[in-house]
């Protein structure tokens, strides 16, 4: 049974999110129906595993999966089979044949992130599924200013989404980055780390947002951090303005 | 009851075009929605003029309207208005009030149309809607050398799409645009004109396109338009990459 890995872009605007759910339209669920197809329906099914889920309207320009398929095809060849079937808004972006150890989650890395943010008075209708729209005035240098406050090892359950639960809430962030186009009035932000707490990404922007308006402190991250008190962070930046930008093994 | 010209941006995909119909969604019945709503609904409700018409999917990034309010509001108040009450794929980019003569479609001089292809062998998930999508390989250099041959007046009537209704058909192009971005593999069309026929636009980059596959001769486009016969280009280009860029007064 030879492993594939396989890199996935795809636009969340139209999918349950990630994650096989019985009646609703996931990307994991049109990956697994188009690589049973091209496998010709085995009688067991073959499951496709990614390296983490991703919720509603959340977008991936370098997911990666892996799979194993009853028998050998060229890496190339199931990449033009899986983009015959799969919907328009899922794209194939790179398929090798890996290791049979290789784990999509388990072998992971590092993940990065990215945060797209329309910073502009009007919104701009192209851009309403690909940022979070954000019209009020921010101060850049202060974001840029208060960004690298995340790095380093951080129990950050003052970043966890009500209602999550897992084993320890302690991760590493490694890299992080702002930029921002005058152009369009983007902003943008990236988090390299080992892992991130369900909404951390989008509870860490909603901070920064804070911090850019003026109602948070700019060296109030160290604090929060300490608290170690989900209640102190609560604005939660907007999902289509969040992308898995790609994943380090 | 003064008169507002408006430029608006829309993402197509999820109209049926430009124009009023019944029981469909549409860019000129939600902004007559918006308008009427802006106004309190008057007695007798307000029309908005465009332009002209966009098909179904096709997108713009400065159509221009207009319409008469019953009472004077601030240029930037109705722009503030109409921002809140639209849906997100609509944009108001401006808002002037204009003499009573102004009209959106008989003042217009020229108009430009921008088309959009892109040019991979493996679609591209996030461009799906604002591209044309065109797997095979291109020639840019004998699509760009065969471009200026639509320059000038003409008749138009070969690159008309059949059923295609009106008094003259003669129109005269006075720019035309061509650029590729190999990072993207997109290819850019722009053209302007003092008007343009039913699915004209698409048609001419069909064209073009059949030049870039090798299939018609690089130049073909003086012995079509000579031939005046609709028969004789029938590869239209999808909808989704066709935009109306601007249009000038």
């Amino acid at each position: 049974m030879p492993r594939y890995r396989a890199i996935i872009a795809y636009d969340g605007t139209d999918f349950y999110g990630w994650q096989v759910q019985p009646g609703k339209r996931t990307v994991q669920g049109e990956l697994e129906k188009a690589v049973n197809q091209m496998a010709k329906n085995p009688e067991i099914p073959i499951r496709v595993q990614g390296s983490g889920r991703t919720d509603a309207g959340v977008h991936a320009l370098g997911q990666v999966v892996h799979f194993d398929l009853p028998y050998q095809i060229p890496a190339n060849g199931v990449r033009k089979g899986l983009a015959t079937m799969l919907p328009f808004d899922i794209g194939i972006e790179q398929v090798d044949i890996v290791a049979d150890d290789f784990h999509a989650q388990y072998s992971a890395h590092t993940k990065t992130y990215r945060y797209q943010l329309s910073n502009r008075e009007f919104r701009a209708p192209f851009r309403r599924n690909y940022t979070g729209y954000w019209p009020r005035r921010l101060d850049y240098d202060k974001m840029a200013q208060a960004i690298p406050d995340y790095l380093g090892e951080h129990d950050w359950i003052s970043f966890a989404a009500s209602g999550f639960q897992a084993k320890t809430t302690v991760r590493t962030v490694t890299d992080v980055k702002i930029s921002q186009e005058p152009a369009t009035q983007e902003i943008t932000f990236e988090f390299t780390g080992t892992g991130f707490l369900y909404n951390q990404i989008r509870i860490m922007v909603g901070v920064l947002l804070e911090i850019g308006m003026g109602t948070r402190p700019v060296d109030d991250i160290p604090r929060l951090l300490a608290a170690k008190d989900r209640q102190q962070a609560r604005l939660t930046a907007p999902a289509s303005g969040l992308y898995l930008k790609s994943v380090d093994y």
